[in-house]
């Protein structure tokens, strides 16, 4: 099964990378604002059933994927295809 | 209007980060394979018609948020809550 992880600064936390994006989208003339970078991590986990690889992706997020403290995640579980 | 990019490494781009992702996440015991890692921005555009947000995100994409030869993007667009 396909996961698709989005990792984010959680809400409060500061994002350089995030007012770096924005202060330079503006320079080049777009409107934007509260933008916000985080990461996306794909992968293919083993388990076929839906209810066990959200558990272990969350048992992932919890260890590697990212930092509770300062990161929220969330995770999209798709069939593979073919 | 709320715009969510996703930017990930198109296929056949080494990826090392997805590749430290990946056996870093064995080493921890789990059974996973071909992970990536890519970026995800989430930013306020002024337009409020999809169609006209959509073409402005696009225009962003290509010009500083993805770099077109080695990376797909994808675009979500969501109305504000409230």
């Amino acid at each position: 099964m396909r996961a698709t992880v989005l990792v984010r600064p959680k809400q409060g936390i500061l994002d350089p990378q995030g007012q770096a994006v924005e202060s330079s989208l503006r320079q080049l003339g777009f409107s934007v604002g509260d933008a916000r970078v985080g990461r996306v991590v794909d992968l293919e986990v083993d388990s076929t059933d839906a209810l066990t690889a959200r558990a272990e992706v969350e048992r992932m997020c919890e260890q590697l994927l990212a930092n509770p403290l300062i990161e929220s995640y969330e995770i999209e579980l798709a069939e593979d295809e073919g």
